[in-house]
């Protein structure tokens, strides 16, 4: 029986001295053991198969072993064998000589996040934005689909290397069935598939700014845009919002690159009009602004296909780069977005991606693609926008009973409420409260820049050697972004809808802790 | 009937003119047409319900296809509609006012590239590295393993959004099946997994290196990893080689970070001896240099487990980040690999991938920890093996008597040869013969820097704001890259080799062209 070459290394250095063997085989699992290289809960090799390895007998194994069970470093599981024991405290991996810090080039870990409790299907009312349904998830067709991906002739389609490529069946599903949708008439080269609208965005960052590029955002806004564009430029600017979105003013005309959500503004929720769109895209035209217009709630409009042409439908001037997903629509853990761009930008990110990851999976983007081609998708859009429109319903009609003193807004299709709480209220103190009730809302002060951010990007910035002064880049009361919390509805039950929001009631009446 | 926004949108300037309708249906489909806006193999609406749409009657929009089937602009198929036109030359959609080119920040499509044709599997001798063998892939056991992941509990499990988590179980598969067999002990806290190695190598970068980081490279290496690092720093150097791979000498000692293949070096073959590899790693310690050891034919080694140990599992002062893949192995359309690093580089490395795209899909992930937790990836490897060696064996064999006056090398386990041919030979011509023959391989001078690529890193880095001369990055003699090419033999049928290698003799004697 064989055993694995990190075992055979481990007593490498082993000479044949059959006196102290069995002391000495204790001793290197035991020092093993300290130092971590065996991590907690690490399976042992059965003493059989290391005596045969070592070429000493069972029994020196097996005296060893009994030996560091006694000592409390393993444990003997009834017929699975020695595990390495789960000692608290014990001694981590060294981390070699030097500051791992200092070897960073960039330090993403300093950005601030959205969090959300990894466990928050454990929650009973679940108020989250852009997560997933179990209940709305469509397991019959999408079994079928992965079915018909996985027949011997469909694995040698997508089991090889696409290089820069993508399924041209999933494209073409884009082209004639999705896209249109939203008033998008493309052509496959003006497609790339992306592992979620994340990746999308970041690329284009990556494709599009530069260190000095001038660049807006919205503000409030996607903190992780945000983010993207304050790790690549040093120029970037809150672009002014009114009730309808971005306002196409001077700030507006001095950028080369505007990242926008005009379908629903987030968080907000604001859909802008069509006579502001129109204006947008000249300003752009105009001032040579490139708009690049993340729709990432995409297709899914709670009220159905009523929604208004997106830019990219209106676009003449070749101005704007649109980002899709199918994220929220299906399910985030699949990761499969999409970029739809004039050509030469397209043919710059087939490079970049594949430079960066190749492709996104291939046999996922042939189970989507034989989705949306057995009308699946569409059917699955109708009876998802009948359940959550349901839900805003019920919620809309809770709210001013359940949640006095608060003011709300969703806009046409949103898939979230955006809250102003009463004054002085600290939304991060409401979540954690709401937390310990099983409630789960999202905090709205991580959608606006605060002053420490503004501190956090001027070191980004200074680590990619530019010098800028944080209060160059944001003027923003912090106050306003914590009156705010997001409601979402796309991943709780209806029947528990009401019950949640008597809990957040109750505690706004209170005052939270 | 519901139509499209796409085609609603279209019709919006329409007035209701009853005389001319018909027409200024047929003009406003031409004009869309002839601008692009509509592509060609695009259907467009029945006329029923573009009628119905724009409530006119069904009539008027029939004489107009008629009249565009007529100009040939629409094609009608029987039972299937009308589409358009797929006709050449058609003006190209119009790219905006100024020149896309501008906009970039980088240019990666200036990088040279690695080619190898789209349709190679049409081809009836492609002797490919790192592609697929539609025969060897686990049809049935992957299958089994597809299915057991789409479940309605375990679709619960995949579909969410993990934010920057992987799947537990593929962790605890790579910490206890996977890593073990290359001796490495790593707990799930050392582990990132990551879209294929590619992806690794693009973050490490990303992490690691900036816009001055001494960063030392192979040369001849993997070409990707010399674009990825030639854009993000301006002091790449090609670290000394010798027969045995990397020389740890006063180049490598002036390095903060060095990228090396010792397992199979790319694109030698050549194994690293255990006592170099120790020296590597204390040289590596001495002059704080983080080896970046890239295992990319990490377990599926033909001659079975033999392996010498990697760099990581000799690793005492934790001075290794090793990045495997299951793209070699399994299938490279999945896109599964992964990182094991010193816990704060796996930190940083989730932040900075939650930013760049999240996580990489979780159906996949599921899928691939249940394959190998039911003992199929074992399995696999051994029956993969023993077909490789069958093919290695068989080239072996072969070569000397067929492609005499060439030297011939491929280090023991290694899935590729690498061939150094006559003097004079231009191995890109010999490509281009022998892809007439039907005959596939991979010419040698991707692998090297040539002149002219220096002043492609030299116009990146100048992207990037800093000046360099070509000649401070490599000297090296474009004619001692022609000579070279690569011979893989993981897609070609093992009855195919005879036939294929006396094509390709048969091109060398002739000489090519």
């Amino acid at each position: 029986m064989q055993i694995d070459t990190a075992w055979r290394l481990l007593f490498g250095g082993m000479e044949r001295d059959p006196q102290g063997l069995s002391a000495r085989v204790r001793g290197i699992i035991a020092d093993a053991i300290e130092t971590g290289l065996l991590a907690p809960d690490m399976r042992v090799p059965s003493s059989r198969s290391l005596a045969e390895a070592l070429g000493i007998s069972r029994n020196t194994v097996n005296a060893a072993y009994q030996h560091l069970i006694d000592d409390g470093l393993l444990v003997a599981r009834e017929r699975s064998g020695c595990f390495v024991a789960a000692t608290e405290g014990r001694t981590a991996v060294e981390e070699g000589p030097d500051d791992w810090a200092a070897r960073f080039a960039i330090r993403p870990s300093r950005m601030p996040q959205i969090t959300k409790p990894r466990n928050w299907t454990d929650y009973p009312y679940p108020f989250l934005f852009g997560q997933f349904d179990p209940g709305l998830f469509p397991t019959n067709p999408w079994r079928e689909s992965v079915k018909a991906a996985s027949s011997v002739q469909e694995i040698t389609r997508w089991a090889r290397d696409m290089i820069d490529d993508d399924d041209p069946d999933l494209l073409d599903q884009l082209c004639h069935k999705v896209l249109p949708r939203r008033g998008i008439f493309a052509g496959p080269g003006e497609i790339i598939i992306t592992i979620g609208s994340q990746h999308a965005l970041s690329m284009l960052v990556q494709l599009l700014v530069g260190r000095d590029t001038p660049v807006g955002i919205e503000n409030p806004g996607y903190p992780d845009v945000r983010h993207m564009v304050g790790m690549a430029t040093a120029d970037m600017r809150a672009l002014t919002c009114d009730t309808y979105g971005v306002v196409p003013d001077g700030v507006f005309a001095s950028r080369r690159v505007a990242f926008v959500t005009v379908g629903h503004q987030c968080p907000t929720t604001a859909v802008m009009p069509v006579g502001r769109r129109r204006e947008l895209l000249d300003a752009a035209s105009r001032h040579g602004v490139v708009l690049v217009e993340d729709d990432y709630e995409s297709d899914l409009s709670v009220e159905g296909d009523a929604d208004l042409p997106c830019l990219k439908s209106l676009d003449r001037a070749n101005r704007v780069i649109y980002t899709g997903s199918f994220s929220k629509v299906l399910a985030p853990g699949l990761r499969i977005g999409y970029v739809v761009a004039p050509k030469p930008v397209v043919d710059e990110l087939r490079v970049l991606r594949r430079l960066m990851l190749r492709h996104p999976p291939t046999n996922n983007q042939r189970s989507l693609a034989t989705f949306i081609q057995l009308g699946h998708y569409r059917q699955h859009l109708r009876r998802t926008a009948t359940v959550l429109q349901e839900r805003a319903e019920r919620i809309a009609e809770l709210l001013p009973e359940l949640l006095p003193g608060c003011r709300f807004r969703r806009d046409f299709g949103a898939k979230s409420f955006w809250i102003e709480g009463p004054p002085g209220l600290d939304s991060r103190d409401l979540v954690r409260a709401a937390r310990d009730l099983g409630v789960l809302i999202e905090a709205g002060d991580i959608f606006f820049v605060d002053p420490a951010e503004s501190r956090d990007l001027v070191r980004a910035a200074r680590d990619l050697g530019v010098l800028i002064e944080a209060g160059d880049i944001f003027f923003v009361d912090p106050a306003e972004g914590r009156r705010h919390f997001r409601l979402g509805f796309t991943s709780i039950a209806t029947h528990r809808i009401e019950p949640g929001l008597r809990r957040l009631g109750s505690l706004l009446r209170s005052g939270p802790a």
